[in-house]
C-alpha cells in the first residue's frame, strides 16, 4: 500500500496493531489517532490511559505480561500515598508518573495536549505521530442504573461491576477534532483508515463522537477496515463482550459491524468466527479471516501486515462505489 | 517547665531540635512553627521543603546518613522524568512525591496550608503540632550581583555557590502570621519561645519578617532563647556562615545575636564558643555553653531539655525587665 494511513486507536489492543503497524510503515505514512475518552484528573494529574498505553507499547516499555504500565514498574509512590491516606484506588507507578507530572506541567503552561504528546513520545524514542483525537476534554460516563460513573471509577475503580445501561461523551459537542487529526483526515494521499481492536463503545465512538469526524471519515473515498475486537463472542481484554450484553446486543462480530453502522468497508475477524463472515458479507461488508490474536510481536506485525494489504484491496471497490453515490 | 513552648523552625537542624523538644513536652504544650520561605511550585507541584524535613525527621522517617529526605528513598519517578526531558535540578523521591502530590491536591481544593499540614504530619503519626509560618505565600529570594535567585535555585540548582547581596522575602508584606502561630502566641499560659538552630536568614528571618510577628514577639513576657546554629565560626550544615561572610558580617556567636537584635534574651552556645560568653553578657545577653551538635537522638533530648531549663531560669528576670519597660 502506498498513501498515507490512520489508525484509530484505543489502550491495550488498538496499541498492539499500532505497534505492528509501526514495522511497516514509514512515520510520515501513519498517523496514530488516540481516544483521550478515558483521560480524568487524578490528585491534580492529567491522565491520559489510552496515550500512554499507546506510548509504552510502541516504545517497548509495556510491561507485556501484566497487560498495562511500565516494565520493571515500581510502586513507592503509592505506598507512601497511601500512608498518607491519598486515593489510592487508582495505581500510578514510580516511573508512570513523570509522564502524568510533565502532562500537567505543559498543560498548566498553556501547550496543547497534541503538542505535550508529541514532546513526550519523541522522548520516549517514538518517530510515528502519536495524534489525540482532540485537545479539548471530552470524557466518557458510564450511565448505570445506580447513576453515572466517570470512566476509569467504572474501568479501574469498580472493575467494570456495575451494569451499564448507557454511555455517553461529556464536552463531545463542543470539542474539535485535533489540527493533526483534522490534517491527516484531509491528506490527498490517505489510503487507509484502520479501526483498531479496541472497545467500539468506549474507544472508538468518543472518536466518532467528536463533532464532523463521523462524517468526515463517511465522506472519505478510501476504505475504513476494522479489526475485530470480539472473538468468538468475547473480547480479549476489558468489558466490551460484558457492556454489549447489557446494553441488549449479542456480543459477537455481526454486532460490532451493526455497532459501526455503513461506516466500515472491511472488518478483520478471527478465524473462530468465520462462520460469521457469510452474514458479514450480507451486511455489505467485506471479511477478512485471519489469526486475530496478538501474542507476539510477529503476530502483531502479521496482522497489520494483512489488514494493510485488505485495506488496499478494497480501495478500488470503495471508490468506485463512493463515486456513484 | 511548665506552659506552652513556641519552636521557630527551619529545616535539617531546627527539626533534630524539634524532635528532641517532642520527646520532653506533650502536644498540647509544644508548637512548632515551620518557615515556608523555602516552599515553591516545582513541576506543578507545592514543595514545602522545611515542613516536610520536620514531618519526617518528627516521624523517624529522615534519611539520617543523607541529611534530608526519606530514609530508604527511591528515585525511580527522577529516572523517568530525566527520559522524558523533564526538569531534573531538584530531586524528588519517590515516597516524598506523596507529600508534594497530596499538599498540592489539597491547595487545589482550597485547603489551607495549616488544613494540609496537619493532616499530613497526623497521617505519618506525629502528635505534636506543625504549624507553618503563614498561609499566605512568602518566597524567600537571594539577592546576587547577577541577579535574584529563589531559595531552591539558590540552595539546589546553584548550591549556594553564587556570592550573596541581600535576602527578601516576597509576599512576606501581605502575608498574615497562620492562626495556629497567632493563637500560640496569645497563649496566656506560654512559658518560652526556642529558636531552634536554623539559618538566621533564610529560615528564622521569613518567619520574622510576617508583619506582626517580631512585635508579638518582642511584646511577650516570656523568655525567647535561640541556639545558635553557628559553632566555631562554622555552620555545622548549610550556607549560614557563607553568607554572613558576603553579607561582611563575621560568622559566630556573636554574629548571631546581632543579628537578631534584641530580640533573644538568651543564646544556647557550643563550648567551643566559649571564650565569646563575656562578650554575649556585655550585649546584655544570657549565654548557656554546652555541647550543642546533636549527633545521636540522645543530643536532641539532651540539648532541648537544657534550652527549656535555661529558658524556665530567664523566666523571672525576663518578667520583670519587660514589667520595667
Amino acid at each position: 500500500m502506498s498513501g498515507h494511513v490512520i489508525a484509530l486507536c484505543g489502550g491495550v489492543g488498538g496499541a498492539k496493531l499500532a505497534f505492528g503497524l509501526t514495522r511497516i510503515l514509514p512515520p510520515e505514512d501513519l498517523t496514530i489517532l488516540v481516544n483521550t475518552g478515558d483521560d480524568f484528573e487524578h490528585l491534580g494529574l492529567h491522565v491520559s490511559p489510552d496515550i500512554d498505553t499507546v506510548a509504552y507499547t510502541l516504545s517497548g516499555l509495556s510491561d507485556r505480561e501484566r497487560g498495562w504500565g511500565l516494565a520493571g514498574e515500581t510502586w513507592n509512590f503509592m505506598a507512601a500515598l497511601k500512608r498518607l491516606g491519598g486515593e489510592a484506588w487508582f495505581n500510578l507507578g514510580d516511573h508512570d508518573l513523570a509522564m502524568h507530572v510533565e502532562r500537567t506541567r505543559g498543560l498548566a503552561a498553556g501547550e496543547s495536549l497534541s503538542h505535550v504528546t508529541t514532546a513526550l513520545t519523541a522522548a520516549l524514542g517514538i518517530r510515528h505521530p502519536v495524534i489525540p483525537m482532540s485537545d479539548q476534554p471530552v470524557r466518557t460516563i458510564i450511565q448505570t442504573a445506580d447513576g453515572e460513573l466517570g470512566f476509569q471509577r467504572y474501568f479501574v475503580g469498580e472493575q467494570c461491576r456495575p451494569v451499564a445501561t448507557g454511555v455517553r461523551f461529556e464536552g463531545a459537542a463542543s470539542a474539535r477534532p485535533s489540527a493533526g487529526f483534522q490534517t491527516a483526515l484531509a491528506r490527498r494521499d490517505l489510503a487507509a483508515v484502520i479501526v483498531c481492536p479496541s472497545n467500539p463503545y468506549l474507544s472508538i465512538d468518543p472518536i466518532l463522537a467528536t463533532p464532523g469526524v463521523r462524517k468526515a471519515l463517511a465522506d472519505l473515498a478510501t476504505p475504513i477496515v476494522a479489526v475485530s475486537p470480539i472473538i468468538g463472542g468475547q473480547a480479549l481484554k476489558g468489558p466490551a463482550a460484558k457492556l454489549m450484553a447489557e446494553l441488549g446486543v449479542t456480543p459477537g462480530v455481526l454486532a460490532v459491524a451493526r455497532h459501526y453502522g455503513g461506516l466500515l468497508d472491511g472488518l478483520v475477524i478471527d478465524t473462530a468466527d468465520r462462520d460469521d463472515a457469510a452474514a458479514l458479507r450480507a451486511f455489505s461488508l467485506e471479511p477478512l479471516v485471519t489469526d486475530s490474536v496478538m501474542h507476539t510481536d510477529d503476530d502483531r506485525v502479521r496482522l497489520a501486515r494483512e489488514t494493510l494489504a485488505f485495506a488496499a484491496e478494497l480501495a478500488w471497490p470503495v471508490q468506485t462505489r463512493r463515486a456513484a453515490l
